[in-house]
């Protein structure tokens, strides 16, 4: 009976590419919607991914389908994962199953599954830079096509989308800017510029002013008046109208045609205003409002737990046609990741440290810093998406005597190092980082927290630190804040917390002095000595390792290497004087410019004071040169050299 | 006689600190404006420095100090290099004949020299970030003292600087921003906000709509009409003055306070404006017109060429009452530099592929760029100070068929790794940057270039170059372009470039192949073979380091290591393999994670190839883990173990 009752999608079945919809009418198109929003639910809730996004950015997806020629025309797709309509529409709906999993379908849009896909896009606010790119690219070569790039309200908060929009607004270019305005960043929408939107849409004050001057014209006209005041009234009302008409007066200010506000859950409206602009040739804005999670009721309700879901059971009232209705447990209780145990450390530290204040560029969510921000909404920053603010305003908070904790994922980092060097490091601002996500994420190659490592390593004055389990997290955090003395930063994976049971009360530790976490001696009396040096979350894996490496190594010693800058120097230079040994790295990093190149420059200089001295070998395990795929973090692991039977493989190879 | 014509100071003399400058009346500033001009006219015409900026911001610069009390109230620089009025004014006149020399007064503000500077700042758009959190800090704190944060027209195209302009509006704290408009970044002012900005100056729309409101008023009055008329034509003005009746419409839709345009040489207008601002609560931003150079003929008319000039010869008027006058020389002719032979490499290239482009974040005078502007004006791009939108257009440009060339200063180009990364190496995107002042410059530490190699090198995907000359440095450019493949650095050093005459016709060489520059042999038999790998610039250093190597050392062989990545792994190999010889790397770069890290990472992973296999030992030259001061580049270089007699203590130092 259930076959029977699952929805139709009769539609969806007849288009294999963005060319069989241009045939049906608006009506068919608004079917459409419901149809792929039906399978959008249903396919999330076996393979989890972004549901509220993709349920919001239906008819805008179908319109730009509908209006433009991909991949003639390029659609480009800030921030990727808004692009699961996009994806069934070009030709990959059967894939749906395989979403986010390893070697499966990307959870972004990417010009290695479509050509309708021009790029990769994980990071936010890329979208209006592409766009001017390829546009004047196109101008270049004589080409005629149109170049549309989609953003959200949230990514319009990054730096350098304004940027781009500034440089539009200049050169002038045909190129199309779809908002997709569902006020909503991942977490709260934030900013001036957010808020002017909204204002937009409460009031249209150049419609009041109109009408008021259309209503004292209705009066006048009952009075005589002189053809030169009529005149005058006539050309304040021009003027009025040419400078005013419009609610998107700052683009316009800048240069950018706007229009809109538009519904962006009627379809047929949005095609419209697509229409319009199609044939513009000047820089043009199309302001459609969205509603995130639209058509799946418990998203709407809560489109911030439903932005990016595990495998959900579905809730009424779509399901209830086709399938038995499970319990509603949308996401599961878990055991407590590094994120949990960052941002309790921290509603505890409050109290303890009352200029401690927290800041997150737009990830409150996923750094579970939300609960913070109800405790003590005067001491937590979301400064929307905006690394680089976020990095510089910490330095003038530190500067003026607060304890700023900058919570940012390591890829996000990124986009701060300029100001991280800049602004805190060369004046030693006590600011400190708690570097969320470093390491692999199953989110794919934007995504990858592998580069944190070597690239802070580089800047002086810093301390870099990695806890290898919720203790050392929580000390790590509460010494930084105890010692206020320069820039700290604390990176942790994106994992459940080892240990994270029964914690005792902050004590403040030296973590530039390694502990000795393991030793095991010698069923291999003949095997060289072998020291693992392993770094943050790699303690754990290590120690994994320890029983098959019992049976094959000589005497093995692991040691948590808590901080990869400063290293541990006295502790090292005994290392590498029993030449013998074979000191083995390990990190959730990448190779190039690492810990472990850490480890080599130490030794290296440590040659050249005792040029005569033997010295123990130094390995390195680490991520290699690659760019690292998507797919589950521990299949991630094992294939990039972090599990701990490629720990026993690589002490194999090196001959201990 | 000529002392006796020497202008008076007798208001600067007075002063030692801005409470002096407190009892100046608005008459007596305009006198002592004329004496702080005079001044550092003078001053730098002996030192070099950043000219034309300070001659602008006198005014306001009296103006923020009769006004506000610092250091109580905090004054931030964006872009420090405008402070030297504000550091005549704070005690440190006397040292401005040491102006950016070695161990010299800084060419930025820094706290190192007073309390009267918060940070120190040389990269641009920083300030309005560091109120903000200043401010947030002071809020906290319950202290009531003022920030303000003065921020130049090229400044404001900044990515985060209209992120912290969203962040501002949105939460309403007390920050002044001060808007130094001399229409002018380095190079042209260039985007949407800065036309709009010359708008307001130009056409005073609201002055307008309100006068014609007036003249309907007026004669209406002449006519009859009933009181609900009159209130509504009340209610129309009273809506268009608070909604229109300010220039500044995008900043009060943001949600920041608009004062403005001032005349930025009328020094009682700037402190009048800053008197009405000073006791509000909320943000504000003081719109000040300014002419950079003024004061100073010479750089009033070319104010890009007196951006920073080298010490110059005095021209009238200034100099004609107390000094001989020169010749008019201010810059002298000089030998072709890098950035030379790279921008006529681009202009020649630009014949031979017609769809390369140019880009520069507003750095086209340093980079040389110019003159290919005005030849290409269709295929050049000055994207003003958006290093991050610069990128990722570029990255857009590529996938479109372009062949774009990103001329970036290595120390801005740490504003835009994510976009490297995210949008260009990710997807292999053909771009091809040109690294220049890759390596110490005079500017002190924030614009040291020294960490894009070990920045860069953690970058899959990416090839980087180094010319030892100025051939390679256009072959390297060719061969980039011609090759087309991915994304290709082409490092170079702010500095004379190396064999610049009689250059032969582009030829497309592979880089990734090392060649051996130069061979000595033995007057040392007992020593062991010493291998030096240089790295682009350190080429020529280390072939003057010869001679002297020739004395102390036995064999010695000198490769020119032309590519960091991928390194030359047959080669490398073959030099491991004697393990009697002594490889040092040589590099302009930090050694944390550079090219030297590399050499050593790859000998690691040889190692672990071949267990068994004695290795040679491998040692790096390069910049320590500090930020490098500022100082002539020879001094630099030398004082951070870079010159040829260091290459000879190194060479001693690990027993060859």
């Amino acid at each position: 009976m259930y076959t029977l009752s699952k929805p139709t999608t009769c539609f969806l079945d007849a288009i294999t590419s963005p060319q069989e919809l241009k045939r049906l009418s608006g009506r068919e198109l608004q079917d459409l919607a419901a149809e792929v929003r039906q399978e959008i639910v249903a396919n999330l809730s076996k393979t989890g991914g972004h549901l509220s996004s993709n349920l919001g950015i239906v008819e805008i997806t179908l319109a730009l389908h509908k209006v433009f020629e991909s991949p003639k025309d390029t659609l480009l797709w800030d921030v990727g994962h808004q692009g699961y309509v996009h994806k069934m529409l070009t030709g990959r709906r059967s894939h749906f199953k395989t979403l986010r999993q390893y070697k499966g379908l990307s959870g972004f849009v990417t010009p290695v599954e479509s050509d309708h896909d021009a790029f990769i896009a994980g990071h936010s606010s890329t979208s209006i830079s592409l766009a001017v790119g390829m546009a004047i690219a196109r101008d270049h070569l004589k080409k005629t096509n149109k170049v549309v790039a989609v953003i959200g309200d949230g990514g319009l908060t990054g730096g350098m989308a304004l940027e781009a929009i500034n440089h539009l607004g200049h050169i002038q270019r045909d190129v199309i800017i779809v908002l997709n305005d569902n006020e909503m960043s991942i977490s709260e929408n934030l900013g001036g510029i957010a808020q002017y939107m909204k204002r937009i849409k409460e009031t249209f004050f150049y419609k009041d002013i109109k009408s008021k001057l259309d209503l004292i014209e209705d009066r006048l006209d009952q009075v005589q008046l002189t053809p030169a005041v009529w005149e005058m009234i006539l050309s304040v009302k021009k003027q009025a109208k040419e400078k005013f008409d419009t609610p998107g007066i700052v683009f316009e200010k800048l240069g950018i045609n706007y229009s809109g506000p538009i519904d962006g859950h009627d379809v047929a409206a949005v095609i419209a205003a697509f229409n319009a602009v199609k044939d513009k040739s000047t820089p043009q804005l199309v302001h459609i409002i969205t509603r995130k999670g639209k058509g799946y009721e418990p998203a709407e309700r809560d489109s911030i737990k439903y932005h990016g879901v595990s495998a959900f059971s579905l809730e009424p009232p779509l399901t209830e046609k086709f399938e038995p209705v499970q319990p509603v447990q949308p996401i599961k209780a878990k055991a407590k990741t590094y994120s949990d145990i960052f941002s309790e450390a921290l509603i505890e530290l409050a109290e303890l440290e009352p200029n401690m204040v927290a800041i997150t560029p737009a990830t409150a969510e996923g750094s579970g810093l939300v609960r913070f921000g109800k405790i003590y909404p005067e001491r937590f920053f979301d400064v929307a998406i905006c690394e680089q603010h976020a990095v510089t305003m910490a330095a003038g908070m530190a500067k003026a005597g607060l304890k700023p904790v900058v919570s940012i994922y390591s890829t996000f980092l990124q986009r701060a190092l300029d100001q991280v060097i800049h602004d805190v490091a060369i004046l030693k601002m006590p600011v400190v980082f708690g570097i969320d996500r470093g390491g692999l994420v199953e989110d794919g190659e934007t995504h990858q927290g592998v580069f944190d490592i070597a690239m802070l390593r580089a800047i002086p004055n810093f301390m870099l630190l990695a806890p290898r389990n919720a203790t050392e997290l929580r000390n790590m955090l509460y010494s930084a804040l105890k010692k206020n003395e320069g820039p700290v930063a604390i990176r942790f994976p994106r994992e459940k917390a080892v240990e994270a049971e029964n914690l005792e009360p902050f004590a403040l530790v030296d973590y530039t002095k390694w502990q000795t976490v393991q030793t095991i001696n010698a069923h291999n009396a003949d095997k060289p000595p072998v020291v693992l040096l392993a770094y943050g979350a790699m303690v754990a894996t290590a120690q994994s390792a320890m029983p098959a490496l019992e049976k094959v190594a000589g005497q093995v010693t692991l040691i948590n290497a808590s901080s990869a800058k400063p290293l541990d120097a006295a502790l090292l230079r005994d290392l590498l004087a029993d030449s013998h040994a074979k000191i083995i790295t390990l990190e959730e990093g990448c190779l190039s410019g690492g810990f472990g190149a850490a480890v080599l420059e130490f030794a290296s200089a440590e040659k050249m004071r005792h040029p005569q001295n033997k010295q123990a070998d130094v390995f390195c395990m680490g991520i290699a040169d690659h760019f690292v795929e998507h797919g589950a973090r521990s299949i991630l692991l094992n294939e990039n050299a972090l599990s701990a039977e490629k720990i026993v493989e690589f002490v194999k190879k090196v001959g201990a």
